[in-house]
């Protein structure tokens, strides 16, 4: 990427809680002269610089795209519990969108031509669609929902309460103590990682790497995964996307679903995603106007949309490419 | 049931990791005087009396046989670490068809016609028919796997972690304290909820009852779950779930699959089962002599062979009386 991260702020920003912050938003623009605009916001445990942006070849479909890659508040980047003392108790989706659509403002932006979201990224695409329908005229959903499903926020307990009851998170208390409730954070990742892939995935025993030998020494790795997050940062997001609704920005879900949202939208769920299930966007595309389905056939469950295994984000690529046109 | 819980005990029975100790195997024997022999050993978190039993009424599959429930080490009502003071540290499956097995000679049962199991349940059926194969005439694995899965494996760790990170689990110290760790088993059942049924289930909001309206009630309702067992207990029985794989009774799991097994074999997974997965038994099946597939078509996941869900319970009560025939 030729461009370094930026930061846009934004003053006295007002939560959907009714709280007022300063609050500044980190992104990172690329091949801003282009004049078809694309915005790609952060998932969950996603940093700017580690969101797969389809645009790293000349033949990537977003290449001639100019690249908004923008990070979620609460993210570590953007303004966050780790980074912004007395930062507000609560995220919502909306929230996260109305300070986008500030930061679009800002950059000259009067319309996206495509929402590019991955997991929390694609839950964000799909308010993008409902809250502001005639700023966004196509959105790519990948391995994510409209409304979180009753599934998914029960798997989300499992890593967050395995994060809060751990020993050294003290009930949020290990901030006065100065240190890191890393054995919670570890349990977190121990608690998330059956999850991210699917059961395929681990009987092809596509775990196996010249590092990791043993399904124990890959769990140990994996506890490592989310090391660098911090665990309020983790808490407020995971809360974020267990209330996941557009049906919230409108009156309800299937009015939203079908009256307000009015994209064009490449819905992409992974065949194998344990916890943005296919169904689920099979019955999300048949309540949209104007939606394609176009399923990921892969073995790596949630993790096929992420961009990191090849194959699959060449596949995205190419099925994204073609839908652009 | 007509019979009460019952105890036999065994003098320094040694374990296989070499320790001896005295050790109790508590168990319940129904219809004795039947010359047909049924053995049903408890699943993990079972008790005698909540295992299901294939004989409440007199058209059921087991109705008449002597059924003997056997409950495993380490459930809390045979020898454990939460009932004996300086138990093993481990427990092998291979520990409990021993234990079992000495049992069955007590009582005088030269034969068994059948091994009953859900889930760890299951999984002793089949070490039953890896290690002792001219004992076992058939056995019935519902909802189980000759070898844990890797993904099996992981999942497990995110309860487990939960559990031995948390705040009052203190590394094992808390007995020292004289308390439990309940915000341990809290967390526990937290991170397990999920798994245990399907993502059709949670999508057909079955989980809604009458004290139940909302997810975040149902969260709560099933953290405690596991109240009442204790967190040891837990640990060494989910450390042998872990570890399970028939193949170490004889050379390797594809050998004892193949050519040691010789029982007649019924394998009941679930349709939408997450972590002992339906794909896994057709794979069993494949390389057993002599076994019959019949996937219980529910939406309950692994919850569906539990037989608290009376339509399964009455589908698998058919269909295990009409193969036994």
């Amino acid at each position: 990427m030729a461009d370094k991260l930026s930061y846009f702020s934004i003053s006295s920003f007002e939560f959907l809680n009714g709280d007022k912050r300063d609050v500044k938003i980190a992104y990172k623009s690329i091949n801003a002269s282009s004049p078809k605009k694309a915005l790609i916001p952060t998932c969950y445990g996603g940093r700017v610089d580690d969101t797969y942006t389809f645009h790293d070849t000349s033949s990537s479909a977003l290449a001639d795209y100019h690249v908004i890659v923008v990070a979620m508040l609460g993210n570590g980047e953007s303004s966050s519990p780790s980074n912004t003392p007395d930062f507000t108790k609560s995220l919502d989706y909306q929230d996260q969108i109305r300070a986008q659509h500030a930061l679009l403002q800002h950059l000259g932006v009067e319309k996206l031509d495509v929402v590019v979201g991955f997991s929390m990224g694609a839950q964000q695409a799909y308010y993008w669609a409902a809250m502001y329908p005639d700023f966004v005229k196509q959105c790519v959903c990948i391995c994510g929902s409209a409304k979180t499903s009753f599934h998914n926020y029960a798997f989300l307990e499992g890593p967050l309460a395995a994060l809060m009851q751990s020993s050294d998170y003290e009930n949020g208390r290990y901030r006065e103590h100065g240190k890191k409730p890393t054995r919670g954070i570890k349990a977190f990742g121990r608690a998330y990682t059956a999850w991210l892939y699917s059961a395929d995935w681990f009987r092809q025993e596509l775990w196996r790497s010249e590092k990791v030998s043993t399904i124990a020494q890959f769990m140990k790795v994996h506890e490592d995964m989310v090391g660098d997050w911090d665990a309020e940062d983790l808490i407020i997001l995971g809360r974020q996307w267990q209330a996941g609704d557009v049906g919230k920005v409108g009156k309800g879900y299937e009015h939203v679903m079908r009256e307000v949202i009015s994209a064009r939208m490449l819905v992409m769920p992974g065949s194998t995603d344990q916890y943005f299930r296919y169904e689920d966007s099979e019955m999300e595309v048949s309540l949209l106007q104007n939606a394609e389905l176009a399923t990921i056939p892969s073995v790596w469950g949630h993790a096929a949309g992420g961009g990191s295994h090849k194959p699959d984000a060449e596949w995205m690529d190419k099925r994204i490419k073609a839908w652009l046109k």
